[in-house]
């Protein structure tokens, strides 16, 4: 059974910091393997890549070669039923409006002293794509991770999709042709990630690798840090849906399901004020679950992660939905508006009855990459901002220099850092 | 002997792709010993806390007390001497009135069909600071570190630094107290990480945590990234040169001896179409190394990572700068503003014969603490936004629902997450 909390049961608090402590990731020991399959792909490339392929995903790339070509990306665009297409079409114009928003502007100015300052942003120029295979392989995350980075201005956007048997999902070529992708490689894992980073004979290496992942993936991805950039590891999915007693609890049952049907490590959270309604979604929820395809995995993430936290007054969800910073918000209550500017820590909110979480998903607008587990508390969803880079400018002539050069000396020699201040003291032909 | 490459040299491209992939850092293995302090401070808090300090720092924390006190900080503002107590003000009125440039705007807009979005910019409610001990305590990485965190509107701003033998050093609780930090412990090294993330009886957990330290902080912020946020592991510092012949050598061989001073893994490069200037400035740094306090250190630097490269033209430097990716780079030449939009990989630029680096690293206003080895390619100097996060808005009516409810269904069908369009169609009283 999910976990049913409530707020004035007198260990409400410890039992809720329990549930906030929860871990819903399974760790597996993919580390070593994944720092074995780097080490080869620096080693031998292509070679590696091909023999790798061959093992996990059945596929001989010296057959059908690394890169995707244009014809088939041609005969997938062609596969795509008309209503799917046109879907497509309306989720990457509306998130692509939105992300033009977010474009950072530069900064230069001259201060009272004559000072000039600036702040400079760049795009990115190469990044990797990593798109999951099988039935994890989405077009939508192609679309939310490639419409930030084309409207950065990424000239170079590369994806890796793995082909288990040769199969690739047509939608996904079809939404990267749509976005402007440069190049699609048929490999995944972690040696996907070694090949962006380090480069092949094939692939050439890109400067920040984003997108979802298995175990392996994240592995890699944490070991190529530093030699390219790399996005947030993103953890199983959660909502939390705060509710007042005005609703249609098959309304939030569907939401709540729509959550556990993607992992059975997703979690799905009401926090209501009506203890009737509460009960009403929970059944609404069994009943909903039993006709559903991915019935198993939803009933598997509500057992083990749900729960249900009835509070007094809707007043007192805030401490609580700040505490647990969820990746997505549902605010399913009559001054849904009024409430936004009581949350702190949240990756998206979902304001009123009428904006189920699953707009967010495909054509909202906003982007549907978002923080997990908690990391709202320090960190946002994906944006244009992760692929552009600032770069900060200072520019100094003679007076400007005697003004606060030695203010700079004096915090050099107390930092014992004689060489700073002469770099300094040189110019205003001082003693340093 | 430093590196001297020839651009016209017929291996140049060779040689330049070798000295990119040269690694500055030391890689202790130091991993298991921050992972097994990590969990037995998790374990047992305070008390651990305090047996590691009497181990590594050589001081009772059951005597002094955990916390620096105020009549302890207010001993060391009064030891400060008038002239640098005044320098450190400088820089903290000059950074703050430049971050206070980057604060984001909230963005909140109905599109054309009424769907209304936006983005929400909250800052992070509590920011822990590692402050190194002993002689790379420095005063000018907490005003880089703290105030941008200040400006955000972080309220809880926390900073750890070690006292070894109960030794601190006056100028660092100076420009704590100067920028407004909430709490001072006296601990260092991964049990300071493990406590500011996990939290103890006396330090309450932050949600992030930044600041440069050791091998063994960067290991345990390594490890405890995912529960709380971190900065980025910054490695040894850098300074790229590009002069033309109308230089002093000497101004530039103290630049270049002012980054080689830091660590014995800094490096200095100058890249300069006249062969004459750079024989100058190589044997000015000799005779400036020489009557430098931190000459050795300069010395070794300079001697295993330094380089010259000589062009034919002032822009065959344009694109290795760009490969170098230079955490600073100086444009010491006549047009250097000409040549700022050149550059697309740099932390930060430094415009012109009169703007040494070192102004940036105390009181130009700009952040100190800015990308290193190549990662200018992927990332950017701290700023206002490391210190906030993003949530996003997303709220429809039922007309938009109606709008572009279907176009989401059948991307969810698409993808058979048949609970997400479950939770759409239902509320259009659609079959789902």
């Amino acid at each position: 059974m999910s976990l049913r909390l409530d707020f004035n049961a007198p260990d409400f608090e410890q039992s809720f910091a329990a549930f906030l402590t929860t871990k819903r990731e399974v760790s597996a020991d993919v580390d070593a393997i994944a720092a074995e399959i780097i080490a080869r792909i620096q080693a031998e490339g292509d070679a590696a890549l091909i023999d790798y392929t061959k093992r996990f995903d059945h596929l001989d790339l010296s057959e059908t070669g690394i890169a995707v070509t244009e014809a088939e990306i041609d005969a997938a665009v062609a596969s795509v039923d008309p209503e799917t297409y046109a879907a497509l079409e309306l989720a990457h114009e509306r998130i692509t409006a939105h992300h033009a928003r977010q474009m950072p502007s530069d900064d230069r100015y001259t201060d009272a002293i004559g000072v000039e300052l600036g702040s400079r942003w760049t795009a990115i120029e190469a990044v990797g794509l990593y798109v999951p295979g099988g039935t994890a392989s989405y077009p939508s995350s192609v679309l939310m991770n490639a419409v930030p980075a084309k409207v950065a201005g990424v000239e170079r956007l590369v994806i890796t999709v793995p082909s288990p048997r040769g199969e690739l999902n047509p939608l996904v070529l079809a939404a990267a042709r749509l976005v402007g992708v440069s190049e699609i490689y048929r490999v995944g894992g972690a040696q996907a990630v070694a090949a962006l980073a380090y480069g092949t004979e094939t692939i050439a290496p890109v400067a920040k690798i984003v997108g979802p992942g298995n175990a392996f993936v994240a592995a890699a991805k944490r070991r190529v840090f530093g030699t390219v950039g790399i996005d947030m590891i993103a953890g199983p999915s959660e909502v939390l849906i705060i509710a007042d007693g005005n609703n249609d609890p098959a309304w939030l049952a569907a939401d709540m399901i729509a959550q556990a049907e993607h992992d059975t490590g997703a979690q799905s959270i009401l926090i209501t004020d009506d203890a009737t309604l509460a009960d009403a979604v929970e059944a609404e929820m069994e009943r909903q679950i039993a006709r559903l395809p991915r019935g198993e995995t939803a009933a598997a993430s509500w057992r083990d992660f749900g729960a249900v936290i009835v509070v007094p007054d809707l007043e007192d969800a805030v401490p609580l939905a700040n505490r647990i910073a969820a990746e997505h918000l549902e605010l399913a209550m009559d001054d849904a508006e009024a409430f936004i500017p009581k949350i702190r820590n949240a990756g998206a909110i979902f304001v009123g009855r009428h904006t189920p979480e699953v707009i967010g998903d495909y054509v909202g607008g906003t982007n549907h990459v978002l923080p997990t587990a908690r990391s709202a508390r320090f960190s946002s969803g994906l944006t244009v901002l992760d692929f552009v880079k600032r770069t900060s400018i200072l520019k100094l002539g003679p007076d400007q220099l005697r003004a606060i050069g030695p203010a700079a000396i004096a915090l050099a020699r107390a930092e014992n850092l004689d060489g700073h201040a002469a770099s300094v003291a040189i110019r205003l032909n001082m003693e340093s």
